[in-house]
């Protein structure tokens, strides 16, 4: 029942047919050996690693749990060593930087492996992905010195790594933080102050731990500005370079989760725990979100594969479970696919996941643009579209993503309410994704609020002349006419929102909707993309394209102009209840 | 963490302004003493009840969970004490029958105290919902030796009652149910058979517990006129009335699921266990669904108060948490119900919740009505309205509660996220109310391939008339103009799904948005009509009417216009695609 097959042959399709990764990305300095074929040899690779031993784990772990005793904390049988596995086939350090051991393989193929990952396991998921963050975060802000001790560990996965930002008092508001910093004089800092929620906080893999933390300098000024970052690992350096004395930090406590129960999610105690200042002081927040961009990628990621395994349990299920008669009344009992609610709720997720997907590797290929392109002025191009679709990305894809995984489990009827059956389980990981690094709705914030006015107001309307290109191409095929209608609301509701700048409250009342509304127009562009690279062709793939792009646009891309009807009515039948009226 | 507040001045504010309790229930023979005033002492002290008995079991009973060892059923700490107290103040048989020892007090009052309880404790309300469930079905189709046998029993509570229907291959298709029943010869029958999903199979309350079990005599059809209905007591009668010999039925497993944990269902295994039969051979599921009218409603309310709860949690916590700056900038850190995005999330969870809940008072009238009205016509129209709403609270009220329960957890953040802070459980415990009594799909099939073509396909005209009256009186209302444009699409597609009966494809297509359809247009009046109520007052209740309100018209019931789009799509998108492809 824990059955997981990676989506290969629709990845393939997306590079090769779809979003021309051979004239894109192989063509990129650094990238001159990673061909669209190659690309296909490392992501089956990938698929194996994901399916015979991440897959399996995915159940028991959750019925085991994390544990937490005497301060040691335990993960599932079969973590530890299918963590050092996945470190030693290379897959931590996929897209890392080659002089710090990594394999220096583009973001693209990277958000692949990630979309696998979490799609088999994605408790498991987070060792590496918090590391691969943490050694972003240090190769961007950190010293020298700093580096050279500890980013080969982290970008190999040798050691882990933990990001520590929230307090119990201090969540979405981390300017409330009061974890705090002492110099010792000697270049390290001593480090004391709780922290909840931190992932992969620790585990029993037997290896370093290096937690970012971020807490104040004496003398700091209050609020985000007075936030610095450190980095604290579990055991201090020895001598030798291998694992010293154990630093003064432990695990409080284990939170008790709805789901990612494998998952050791930590309350941490710092207890005058030494340190050493990543970045300037007074700049950890900023450190912190160099990396938190491509976090919250990954979670989107992640609730694209939770979604992506789901589906695929669920369509299995329906394609064996014998209920009711067939449509003309001539079979009983037939497969339950051959119902219409099935399938309708069954092409939902599909209509999400496929160009979902797409969407990503597009978005992938710009961070791989902007990271590599000889041309300064191509790079800020494309890091323009990767600011932009970053919050749309984690917020819409974790929403549409745990919607998913309800209609799967809802295919399972009763069934998908038991544990044995999985279903239930990938609903409680999925929720989480929709929470972490920056709930949705400060995604929606973020995307209404920071990335609409950038470039002069004019970032949304640089990304809707690429969709407008695609369109023309397509010229004459009834979706690109429907999607051609849906841009005109979309582009209205971002003039008026890019002329509301700094009204908190017309941005806030808009931008959950708006996120939605950028999504569908998002899914659908890629959607007539798909449609377009198999025209013609009578493969398996070209065939479901066509099916599920005829579904996207009859049955969710009308619900543009409900939401664009919705952001209109504006800020006002929001703003005026008094608050004890909720 | 646990406090709950039934809201009882919302319920009072419904019996007595809105909906006309007085004239339209105290009217109604057997009702004479039941007035508006009288009806709200009533709610008053179930209120008592749910809050100080029932609430406080809720988070430790999810904890502890049911257990079952060496065959016995355990329910959590202070389970079998509290529905001994529920029992004892009569709360179990409130809308009995009082030939039987029930209260005899209306449908309208049993919904309230229905909710309230849902609210409270899901997993408890389960043993009376069930109780009074197998009472009713028992009072229709049993013999009068069997209903002087058991039928006081169930009514005031003193047996519990449960529902055998699901076999593991026979769910929402019944018809291929396997159990079995053998006459003895002596009027009993032997019922063997494995049903899984027994609600309240079992428990620790000291009392008897009556199972109606679905299973097929020798030599009947197959399909679903070979099914049969049987009393199957856990401890036969003793000579003295008492209980007497264990019946030959145990509890094989209870079921891990998802949530209502405290809730022991489980696999029952039927080893020739002693039986009546209820009502003609060959009439089982008939029976059974008498009954399961009633208990879909009671789904659709326990989506309602679930819902309740967990949005009642929401706005406290939004009201004490501080994050963030207010929306002039001026202070900090503030409540985050100043936030637009979090107070949109609330708005959204009330605009269904008030408005739901006068819905579900208005439809238990109706059954009020055509239970004791001593017009024939009357109540044969009332009960058609009875008929075309209880698919629509099943699955719209438990769809929307489920959205509501997660928004909810949502406004918590990260705590939403952990076990302490009770808001994941009610979404774990929200989710089962979408599966069970008839998925919501099954539902949604119901509305439109069986009552859609009810009184020659006019029962919704019917409806509508009913809503167009109200619109009329409150002519000149933006609110009512704008539902008056929505029932123009229902009308249209109603229509039209009247003329494709039997079409199962074009049925099947349509039914889930159809549903959705129904359930706004339905929320909207019931808007009107609460705005129009509380027309030029200033309570907090009319306060609060008018802004949720202003909310529901701005930006939930435009969603009628994308799924009316939706609908008139057709079935193509969804019939065509291959299975294998999905």
């Amino acid at each position: 029942m824990t059955s997981f097959t990676p989506p290969v042959d629709d990845m393939r399709f997306l590079l090769t047919q779809v979003l021309d990764f051979d004239g894109q990305i192989a063509t990129l300095p650094g990238c001159e050996d990673v061909s669209a074929e190659f690309a296909g040899e490392v992501l089956s690779e990938a698929a194996r690693f994901a399916a015979e031993k991440l897959a399996p784990l995915n159940l028991p772990g959750d019925e085991q749990g994390a544990a937490l005793e005497d301060g040691k904390v335990t993960t599932p049988e079969g973590f530890p060593q299918a963590y050092r596995d996945f470190v030693e086939a290379g897959w931590v350090g996929l897209s890392g930087n080659p002089e710090f051991g990594g394999q220096g393989l583009p973001r693209t193929l990277q958000i692949l492996l990630d979309e696998m990952v979490s799609g088999a396991n994605v408790s498991f998921g987070l060792f590496p992905g918090l590391t691969s963050g943490a050694a972003e975060a240090l190769e961007h802000h950190g010293s020298e010195e700093l580096k050279a001790q500890w980013l080969t560990g982290l970008v190999t996965g040798e050691t882990c790594g933990a990001m520590a930002l929230t307090e119990a008092n201090a969540g979405t508001d981390l300017g409330l933080l009061r974890a705090r910093a002492e110099p010792v004089g000697d270049g390290t800092y001593k480090v004391t102050g709780t922290k909840i929620f931190i992932s992969s906080g620790d585990q029993d893999f037997g290896n370093n731990i290096v937690h970012l933390v971020l807490a104040r300098l004496p003398d700091s000024p209050a609020g985000v500005k007075g936030i610095s970052m450190f980095l604290v690992p579990k055991f201090l350096p020895a001598e030798d370079g291998g694992l010293g004395a154990r630093n003064t930090m432990s695990v409080g406590a284990l939170e008790h989760k709805m789901g990612i129960h494998a998952q050791p999610t930590c309350v941490m105690n710092y207890d005058e725990a030494i340190g050493w200042l990543v970045g300037e002081p007074g700049r950890g927040l900023k450190a912190m979100f160099t990396m938190m961009n491509n976090e919250r990628l990954f979670v989107g990621i992640q609730g694209l594969g939770i979604a992506e395994a789901a589906h695929q349990k669920a369509a299995n299920y329906a394609r064996e479970r014998l209920q009711g008669r067939s449509s003309d009344n001539t079979r009983a009992p037939v497969p339950i696919i051959e119902h219409a609610d099935v399938r309708k709720m069954l092409l939902e997720g599909r209509a999400f996941l496929d160009a979902g997907r797409a969407l990503a590797v597009w978005t992938a290929m710009q961070m791989d643009i902007a990271a590599r392109h000889p041309d300064p002025e191509v790079r800020s191009q494309a890091n323009g579209m990767v600011l932009l679709m970053t919050p749309v990305i984690k917020a819409a894809f974790t929403d549409m993503g745990f919607e998913t995984a309800v209609k799967a489990q809802q295919v399972f009827g009763g069934h998908g309410y038991i544990h044995e059956w999985g279903m239930e389980q990938f609903v409680r990981d999925a929720r989480i994704t929709q929470i972490y690094e920056g709930t949705n709705g400060v995604q929606a914030m973020d995307l209404v609020g920071r990335k609409l006015p950038m470039e002069n107001g004019d970032l949304m309307a640089r990304f809707l002349t690429l969709v407008e290109s695609d369109l023309a191409a397509a010229d004459g095929s009834p979706f690109a006419a429907q999607l051609t209608e849906a841009l005109v609301p979309l582009r209205r509701i971002t003039q008026a929102l890019v002329a509301q700048k700094g009204d908190v409250e017309a941005l806030g009342a808009a931008a959950t909707d708006t996120l939605r509304l950028v999504a569908l127009v998002s899914l659908g562009w890629m959607w007539v993309r798909m449609v377009r690279a198999c025209e013609g062709e009578d493969s398996a793939i070209a065939r479901k394209t066509r099916a599920v792009a005829g579904y996207f646009f009859a049955r969710m891309l009308p619900q543009v102009h409900a939401l664009a009807t919705q952001i209109e009515a504006g800020p006002e039948t929001i703003m005026t209840m008094d608050a004890e009226l909720f």
